[in-house]
C-alpha cells in the first residue's frame, strides 16, 4: 500500500481559529484508492521550517502533498520552497501570465503585477490548470516519489485534485479499494442506533462502521474494504440494506444525502409543489431547498415573517389569534402554514415559529421552545418541539425538524395512496 | 519569543472523518502568554515516523507538545517512544497502579493487568496527575527544551494543561503577549489590498499581517506582539487606524465582525429597519440577518420570491415588466425593492435576482449574472455584477454583494446628512 504525507502551509492555519479541513478531504480520496495518510503538517510561513517538512516527507513517504501558500503576496511561499526542497528551478511561464490579464479583464479589473509571481512553475513539473482561482498547481516526479503542490481554497483544490492528480494516482496505487457510505438518520439517538444496529455492522468484518452526532441527525460512516470496486459497493448495498430494514423510515438518507436533496427528490417525483412561512428560523429553510439545484420546479415562495405585522399581512394570520395564544404557539405555527399555502397555491406548505434565542424566553416558552405547521389539501397540523442548543443550533434543528415532518407526512399520504 | 510545536498522536486523527481540535486550544493558550506555534504535525500509530518528528520538533522549537497515545492499549505509543527519542528509560512507578486500583475499584471494577503499563514514567519527568482519566502526563526538560506529554480526550487535556504545565511555561515564557485583530475589506481584490497596504504593514517589524481571500471578501490578519497588552492593543489599534484610511470604505469591519453583524450596527444605532426581497439567494440574505441575535428590531419581513408569480402577487412586479425585461434584470431587481419596501412599511428594502446556475444561463444572461437592487425612501437603483464560482458561491458573494450595497448607500446618506 503507498503512503502519503499532506503539508498544509499558512500561519492562518497555526491560529487558534482556523483549521486545516483539506486534508480531511484529500485522506478520503487517497484512502479510497488504496493510499494510506501516513502524517500530516501544519507549517506556517516559515521558510527554514517547511523546507525541512518538504525534504523529510518526500524522504520518509511515497505521495507528498502540500496545499496553500501558492497565492500572489509575499508571504506565500510554497512555489518557491517546493522548488529548493527538490532542487529545481522555477519557470517563468509568460503564457499563464496572458492567461491571468485575460481573466481579470473578465472581472472587469486590471491584473496587479504582483500577480506574475504565480506564473513560476517547478522546472518538469505538469501545470494543473485552476479554472476557478489564480494560482496553478503542480505535479513533479521525484525520482520514485511524487509531488503535488495544489492550493489552499477548497473549492480551487477539489476539482483539480480530482482533474489533474486522482488519475496520475490511479496508476500507480495499489489493489485495494476503499467505498464509503453515509446513511442518515432522524429521530432517534445516537446510543439507540448503535444498540439497533451493532448486531448487524459487526459481523461485517471488511466494513469499518462508525456513528456520529452531527447537528440534527444521526450519520452512519460504512468503509468498505475489498480488491475491488464492485464487490466494495456489494457489500456496501447489503449492509445499508440491513439498517435500513432494522430502522424503518427513521433513515431518511442512504446515500450521504442531504434532507432538503431527498425533499427534493420526493416533490420532483410526484410533481407537487411547496412553499415556506418562516419566523425563528429567519429563511433558513428557504435557503436551504433552493440551494439544490432545479428548485425552480416545485419551490414557489418563501415568506419570512419575523414581525407580528409581518405574519398578519402575509400569512393572513390573525392579530387576535396571535393576541390570545402567542406568536409562538401551535395555532400560529398552523395560521401560518395554512395562510401560506393558500397565498401561494401550491400542495404543502410548512411553518416555524419558536425562540432560538438567547433572548426571549419565558417560563412557560423557555429558548428552544418551537411550533412547526404544515398544511396540504385536506389537513392542517402542528408539532411542538424542545430543541437544545444555542441560536446557530436551534435554527438549524428547528430547519431540520421541519423539513423531516413534512417528509414524513409525504410517506404517510404515499403509504396511505397506495393502499 | 519562544517558539512551540504540538504533535497528535493517533491513526483515527489520519481518517476522513477525525480532526484535531486539541490543538487549536493549546495555541489560544501559549499565544496567550506569547509563545508562538510554528508547526503541527498529526502522526498516526507509526513509531519510526512518531520518533522522528519528535526529534526533529525537539531540535527546532523551544516547547513540544504532545498529544495522544497514552491509552493502556498496543497501538498506544506515546509513551516508549517519547522516552526513546530523548534518550531516556521508562521508570515503574508502583504508587500510580495503586492509585488506579483504587480508582477502578471505585468505577466498580478491576483494574485490567494492561492499564500498568500506564505507570511508566519518562527518568526524571515531572508526573501530571489526570483527575478524570486513567493516563497522567509527563513534563520534562531537555537541555533548554520542554517537553509536554499530554492525553488525548480534550477533558483530561485541557485541566492538567491549565493546572500543571501553564504555571511552568509562563516562567520560561518571559514577558511577550500576542494580540490579534481582522479587518474585513469588500469591493477590493487580495493582490490591490496587498499592494495598498504593504507599504503601511511592512512598518510594523512586531506585527504579523497576513491577507488572505475568504469567499466574498478579504481578510486582514494582525498579530502584534508587545510587551504587555495594552502596548499590544495601542499598535493594533494604530495599524488599523492607517489600514482603514488608505482602503477607505472598502474596509466594513475592523473587529472581525460579520457584515450582517455591522449592518445589525448601522440599523440599531439609527433606529432604521429593513426588508428583503429574494429570488436566486433563495432566503440567504434573510437567514444571514437574523442570525445575529436582536435582529427582531430592524429586520421586518423577507420574501423568497422563487417563481414569477410569486415575484407580482407579494412584491407587485408587474407580468408586464418581467416579460419585456426578463426575471433577471435590473427593471425587476428595483421593483422587487420597491414592492418590497413598501410592503413592509420599512426604511430600507434590498433585492436579489440572478442565475446561481448550475442551469438557466444563457449568451445574453451567463450563469453568475446577478441584480442587485436598493429603495429608500427617497430612491430607488440597482447594480449589476457577474459572479464567478459555483451555485453556493454564486449565491453567497451576492447575499455579500447585496449587504455591502446597502452599507454603502447607508453610508452615503449619513455622510450627506452631515454635510
Amino acid at each position: 500500500m503507498l503512503s502519503a504525507e499532506i503539508i498544509a502551509v499558512g500561519s492562518e492555519l497555526l491560529t487558534p481559529t482556523k483549521t486545516d479541513t483539506n486534508s480531511l478531504w484529500l485522506t478520503e480520496k487517497l484512502n479510497e484508492i488504496g493510499i494510506e495518510v501516513k502524517l500530516k503538517t501544519v507549517v506556517g510561513d516559515d521558510r527554514a521550517r517547511l523546507e525541512e517538512t518538504m525534504r523529510d516527507a518526500l524522504r520518509r513517504s511515497d505521495i507528498v502533498i502540500t496545499t496553500g501558500g501558492l497565492g500572489p503576496t509575499e508571504d506565500d511561499i510554497t512555489r518557491p520552497i517546493s522548488a529548493l526542497a527538490i532542487g529545481r528551478e522555477l519557470i517563468y511561464h509568460e503564457e499563464l501570465v496572458e492567461d491571468l490579464r485575460i481573466r481579470f479583464r473578465r472581472w472587469g479589473r486590471e491584473m496587479p503585477e504582483i500577480n506574475k509571481r504565480q506564473a513560476f512553475v517547478i522546472e518538469g513539473a505538469k501545470i494543473l490548470p485552476n479554472p476557478n482561482g489564480s494560482a496553478v498547481g503542480m505535479s513533479v516526479a521525484v525520482g520514485d516519489k511524487f509531488f503535488v503542490i495544489l492550493p489552499g481554497p477548497p473549492r480551487e483544490l477539489k476539482p483539480m485534485f480530482e482533474a489533474h492528480v486522482l488519475p496520475d494516482l490511479k496508476k500507480s496505487a495499489g489493489k485495494i479499494v476503499v467505498r464509503r457510505r453515509i446513511l442518515r438518520v432522524s429521530g432517534i439517538g445516537e446510543s439507540a442506533v448503535d444498540e439497533a444496529i451493532a448486531p448487524i455492522y459487526k459481523t461485517y468484518g471488511t466494513v469499518e462502521t462508525s456513528i456520529l452526532f452531527n447537528r440534527s441527525e444521526i450519520e452512519v460512516n460504512l468503509a468498505a474494504k475489498a480488491e475491488s470496486e464492485t464487490e466494495a459497493e456489494k457489500t456496501l448495498e447489503e449492509l445499508a440494506g440491513k439498517i435500513v430494514e432494522q430502522l424503518g423510515i427513521a433513515v431518511f438518507a442512504t446515500n450521504g444525502e442531504l434532507m432538503e436533496e431527498i425533499i427534493g427528490k420526493f416533490l420532483t417525483e410526484s410533481g407537487k409543489t411547496l412553499a415556506v412561512a418562516e419566523s425563528c428560523t429567519g429563511g433558513l429553510i428557504a435557503e436551504r431547498l433552493t440551494d439544490v439545484s432545479g428548485a425552480s420546479a416545485y419551490f414557489m415562495e418563501g415568506a419570512t415573517t419575523y414581525s407580528n405585522e409581518a405574519k398578519t399581512r402575509t400569512l393572513d394570520v390573525s392579530g387576535d389569534l396571535i393576541k390570545a395564544h402567542g406568536a409562538v404557539s401551535a395555532e400560529v405555527a398552523e395560521a401560518m402554514a395554512k395562510g401560506m399555502r393558500e397565498r401561494a397555491a401550491t400542495d404543502y406548505a410548512i411553518s416555524v415559529t419558536g425562540i432560538a434565542g438567547p433572548n426571549g424566553g419565558s417560563e412557560e416558552k423557555p429558548v428552544g421552545t418551537v411550533f412547526i405547521g404544515y398544511a396540504d389539501e385536506s389537513c392542517v397540523k402542528s408539532l411542538k418541539l424542545n430543541l437544545p442548543g444555542d441560536r446557530y443550533l436551534i435554527r438549524w434543528r428547528a430547519s431540520q425538524a421541519a423539513l423531516d415532518y413534512l417528509r414524513r407526512q409525504i410517506l404517510k399520504t404515499q403509504s396511505e395512496t397506495a393502499k
